[in-house]
């Protein structure tokens, strides 16, 4: 196949054409066309190669052979759906089953997180019989119309937010209402759900479910206070409702030390809901959600097939299963555990040079360098995030995306094979760039760039 | 890659263990475990061949070496995300543009014909500012929360009808209001859905849209009569409203002499919207949206992104231009045509010999069957399509479903491979099963099968 079709201006152009503009580019000023791919860099149409920090759905690296190999020899055999038995999905769902705990034991296959998790509340709703769901301040939880009713980070921009729909504030112990002074902003986090639960139940209205990543992603890379999901899902529980783990970002072994990052909040937490999805299929489109045998019943009780028509066929497992074998066999959670522990280390000497960095955070490959203008009243430094990441890609041929709420972190989900050397690249040249603003005193946040 | 890993036994044994039981299985009292598929042509696990008429997904043919190679080369080159400019999706977008109306101009590339219907929805309440949607009755659009909301055929067993759905009755010439003695059932079919948009504008309601499966499918087969859609555009229109063609079933030559099936409806019938999925990616998930530049331009208005972390990656689009490939090269429509004119002459045939073939109806591989026990009545034969499907697979290794509001509806939807001598044959052994029936004065509707 051709790498390259069209120049990079007609791609544009028809792009514009035809796809709907809400389908928003990169770099927008200045797109990027990458035509080609491996491990942990992209290569646009001129050859010109990028380190890329951005694509955690590549999650054991761009176009790793083993998944082509494994996806084109299922393609030749058969590609059916799920009506009919096989192998494959039994076969994925046993090993799925086997890095979680023993209560999550049945699967349903999907095409897509935003699927998953519309599933979730579909089961969340039959088994508890109840409608509302509690979401953290600046969740996104996907792009159906279910979903966006129930993510902060959309609805308050579209419809707003419906009445069954309750946020809770977000458990960041960096800028949020309980910080790291706090002596202990688990309890504390928690206790803002059990109050949220209190004034629901007086309204007279009835919790289905807490929906929550593990790791609040869009939220500006957050690491959940310990002690929180524990008791958030003993209050959750207690009221009728579910507590839904959106393993979406997070799940396949990101965090290193845990294969699915809700078990950073220790063995005794387990979640009644799991949905996962982008680094599953390493790019091809499959997603899933595991609950509990009970969870599952209630579901099957209501009489009503649930279809999915290409959920869970041969090819979609054949290739997750691929992702679980080059997880294992290129120990990349051990990769995740020394890289990222060396790239936080390494981002935490940083912070010690430069004022304008007020947070570094994160756990494995999935870290967030949050700036600031100012420490004290932790002013997001958004404008300086997003020149900060112009500059990695035109100056350094590094990608790197900007999240948070006010766009000021610096996000680090790269592929799982980012090595020791990519890790101190981005930090010698982060580093660069800063000391070149503070040489020339630039105040970004003041001026319209 | 082994065939087998488990006994038939155990894949079921896992299955019922780890799959939820909502998802079913074909043929469930002795389901299929099919572990290789080539044309029109499933394989169970002991080399056993069956003769598919189900898989309308695997539309160019299961396991078409084309479509593995075009996957393989592209998985193997780049497989990222829509935010970076790929001509793959421009190309591919380009090509389904040439086969639409010029409005149709604009697309919007998701993982399945759900997230498509979803998606529609979104940009019909954007567009429109309205809330309501009418479908038809018995129809079903989706899995997702917002699509059973729409798809009378789950709402009924669910949650109920919520206030902002009205349902226009199917414009089913065999058994619904109107029938084939009917001068012009397109108007007077029509003519219910304006009736039903006055009735809805005098609740003081608006109409957002009119969702309709260009062929309604899980109906029954059913053939919109002449002029419906155009009519039902005009009324819709009128109240403000959009007209949704879901072309998810049907699309991609399957009727043989168009490209889509609203393309049925005449030259100056053009939908505002069009769903597309199942057989878009011959398996792959793969689904699409195409609309007019002024509802882009209203959904792109709204300021907010629209990101799907799997639609339209460069994998994807490389799969949906070989399957317009192998359907042009090998003149897949016309096939559809010539075998589809030949099973429809031939079951036409067997109506006159067995009375129990109550309606045959259908264009290219659209094929139904429908049966009743008493033609007056038109009493739907239930069981005994059950026991047809469940003959056909036994005796003669044919697959085929049935559908319909009762069930009473044999379906064919087979690979658009199917040749004249599948056709005959399917033809020959329904024929031998219903004369097998009458010798030995089968009375199967009144039996406990």
């Amino acid at each position: 196949m051709a790498e390259e079709r069209f120049s990079k201006h007609e791609t544009l152009e028809m792009r514009q054409r035809l796809i709907g503009q809400s389908c928003r580019l990169f770099y927008s000023e200045d797109p990027m066309k990458i035509v080609k791919a491996r491990g942990q860099y992209l290569f646009d149409e001129n050859g010109k190669r990028y380190l890329d920090c951005i694509s955690n759905v590549q999650h054991v690296g761009h176009c790793h052979p083993a998944i082509t190999k494994a996806a084109a020899a299922q393609m030749d055999l058969l590609n059916a759906n799920s009506r009919f038995l096989h192998d494959n999905i039994v076969l994925y769902a046993d090993r799925l089953a086997a890095t979680l705990p023993k209560k999550l034991s049945v699967f349903y296959f999907v095409n897509s997180g935003s699927e998953a998790n519309d599933l979730a509340l579909r089961l969340a709703e039959q088994y508890t019989q109840h409608e509302d769901v509690i979401v953290l301040d600046h969740a996104y939880h996907g792009h159906l119309k279910s979903l966006i009713d129930i993510s902060p980070y959309k609805f308050r921009k579209l419809a707003g937010q419906k009445e069954w729909v309750h946020v809770a504030p977000l458990p960041d112990t960096y800028r949020g209402i309980y910080r790291e002074d706090h002596p202990n902003p688990g309890q504390a986090y928690a206790d803002t759900v059990k109050d949220l639960i209190e004034e629901i139940i007086r309204k007279g209205r009835k919790i289905a479910a807490f929906f929550a990543e593990s790791l609040p992603s869009v939220g500006g890379q957050i690491i959940l206070p310990q002690g929180y999901s524990s008791k958030v899902a003993e209050y959750v529980r207690s009221a009728g409702g579910l507590f839904v783990a959106d393993e979406i970002q997070t799940g396949f072994g990101r965090a290193g030390t845990h294969f699915w990052a809700f078990q950073l909040q220790g063995e005794d937490f387990c979640p009644d809901i799991v949905t996962m999805g982008k680094p599953m299929g390493n790019g091809h489109p499959l997603a899933c959600v595991a609950t509990t045998v009970e969870i599952a019943g209630a579901f099957t009780a209501n009489g009503v097939e649930y279809f999915n028509t290409f959920g869970g066929n041969p090819v979609s497992c054949a290739i997750g299963l691929a992702v679980l074998d080059v997880i294992e066999k290129e120990d990349l959670r051990g990769n995740a555990i020394r890289v990222g522990t060396h790239l936080i280390d390494l981002l935490k000497k940083l912070q010690e040079k430069h004022e304008i960095i007020g947070d570094v955070r994160g756990i494995g490959l999935f870290v967030g360098l949050e700036l600031v203008t100012d420490r004290q009243n932790k002013t997001p430094g958004t404008k300086t995030a997003a020149w900060v990441a112009k500059r990695l890609k035109e100056e350094d041929q590094i990608c790197v995306s900007t999240d948070g709420p006010w766009e000021s972190v610096l996000k680090f989900k790269p592929p799982m094979c980012f090595s020791m050397e990519d890790a101190e690249l981005v930090v010698r040249c982060i580093d660069r760039i800063l000391t070149d603003m503070k040489a020339k005193d630039l105040k970004l946040e003041n001026e319209d760039i």
